[in-house]
């Protein structure tokens, strides 16, 4: 009898074997189509959203794979986040350089299902390839909310007040641990302190749990993924405002607190350095009691930051009644 | 006055420069938010694929932009055409080397948004990052059918009829003379029948004109992406049948048929080399001629090729009664 054409590919065994575990959607079949299917219940809109991150770039090489797998998913599910959507599922395309193993493998699609699970985003398909170069993760992600409540960028109002969520820097400091650890003796932390800040850096904590009471309350949002200063630059320029930050007010982890006490200028770092994936929102002022009040209940506090002012750009006040003058206000990979 | 934070970074720009003018969904809101609203029709599906390709992998390094964004867009259509799907928008997750120049992300665009336009598939949104090694594009493309109406892999049955659309093999001896240009002398084709082959390869014609047909008419369907041979084999292990394929009905364009006239050892490469971006579907001998006509009518051929019978894996009968042994029946980078 001839030898007959194999069913299954290298690939397909790799799906198989690693990500079959992580498709718990029925729409998508088990991964063994070409596609999926999801759609939103009646009256609601599907936010759709997509984020790579490449070593190298947007983490380090020698991150290790759960690390990597919560990364890739997480700053996608913070976009929904900062959008009010529930998250409904993921497609996965992943670059392997020749020679990724089965351990590194395993323990990407281990910590990948576990928040997939967590945040309620199974996979739904995806596509690996051969990376002729370093790994990168790319991620679309898919969120639902009743139809035309997604909040945009461009619905500040003068006014409103600004709220951000959790801490803000703690990312930006971790990531200069992390690259010059000596620099940093002068900052005079605890073991646990950076820890806890080189934590931040290595594994986002998106605020899903803030996503209905952002949906309900917030006039405009955005996650703060490229640094406080820039981002909240570009949602004043979507809205056509300006925005007023007492930046005594920016919420601040203890650890960066007495980074701050050792090191005045890395203030700087802190309000534009990136990767906060935390949630900046601007609401009336009749509602920031109860956006308050929902955020706190969600366990994740919301700050009173500033205010939406006419004008354009988002000015840092200080105590001195100065505004910061940043060198750079945003992150950028360009 | 303080110099106030920057609302656009140099990414920024580049969206707003290049990627913009793709954007043509109301759902993409201009691209100046972080994520995008998509909602399929009432009674709809939203279909759901993603895939990734990188240079020096499914491409070639001098591949020109324009053609690398064709293909980019059109493997995933090529996936919306077989499961039945009406292309309704994708995500770009673009990761470009350091020093990609204007006139390179001009001509992409341009021709990115060229096809967008002609199969009614728009930017919605996406992320572009910086890629530590090669280029790689990973798109992300959604369709829409009625409820239920996806055609899957997993349906064929024992009796059906096999077509495929177009003709198969092109690509995969378009992908050997611009690999080995020399050994292909003893082909003996003429200057357009090479050009024929090499654009085959160069830019996939995915099949979308035929997604009504193959909704209305098959019992299971995909794309040939990497090989007949292999391909139809998955189709019949997710379907728990086998497939009876008389090789000498396989359709061929001119170029291929004289190639394998010069050099018989090809017609594996041709079953089962890959990059055919042609549609394989399974229909019931009472569909078959209402399936042809409809893929005249829609300008493009389909194929009867074969079978389904119990069993197991793809066989591909030759004049002679003889199976073909395949010595790797799909292609795989793994």
């Amino acid at each position: 009898m001839a030898m007959r054409p194999k069913a299954q590919s290298n690939e397909d065994r790799l799906i198989g074997r690693y990500f079959k575990p992580l498709a718990s959607h029925p729409g998508a079949l088990g991964l063994i189509d070409d596609a999926a299917t999801l759609s939103p219940p009646p009256g609601h809109d599907l936010v759709l959203t997509a984020d790579a991150i490449a070593a190298g770039i947007h983490f380090f090489l020698d991150d290790p794979a759960d690390a990597v797998a919560r990364k890739a998913l997480r700053v996608n599910l913070s976009d929904l986040a900062a959008k009010g959507a529930k998250p409904a599922g993921f497609l996965l395309a992943l670059a392997l350089p020749k020679g990724t193993g089965g351990p590194w493998l395993k323990s990407f699609t281990r910590a990948l299902g576990a928040d997939a699970k967590r945040f309620g985003c199974p996979l739904l398909g995806g596509d690996t390839v051969r990376s002729p170069g370093p790994l990168m993760v790319s991620i679309a992600a898919f969120g639902t909310l009743p139809r035309g409540t997604m909040v945009r960028r461009d619905g500040a109002r003068v006014g409103d007040h600004i709220l951000v969520s959790g801490t803000i820097g703690d990312a930006a400091l971790g990531l200069r641990l992390r690259k010059t650890g000596n620099a940093a003796r002068g900052w005079k932390l605890s073991a646990r302190d950076r820890g806890h800040l080189t934590q931040r850096y290595l594994v986002p904590q998106p605020r899903n749990a803030l996503a209905i009471a952002v949906r309900k309350h917030a006039t405009a949002a955005m996650d703060v993924s490229d640094g406080l200063a820039g981002d909240l630059a570009k949602l004043c320029r979507a809205s056509g405002v300006a925005a007023v930050v007492y930046t005594a007010r920016v919420p601040l982890s203890s650890a960066t607190r007495k980074a701050l006490r050792a090191d005045g200028k890395l203030l700087e770092t802190v309000l534009s350095g990136g990767d906060d994936y935390e949630i900046v929102c601007t609401v009336r002022p009749a509602r920031l009691a109860a956006v308050q009040a929902a955020a706190r209940a969600a366990g994740v506090p919301m700050t009173d930051i500033g205010r939406i002012v006419r004008g354009s750009g988002a000015s840092f006040l200080q105590a001195n009644g100065k505004s910061i003058r940043f060198a750079k206000a945003s992150f950028s990979h360009f």
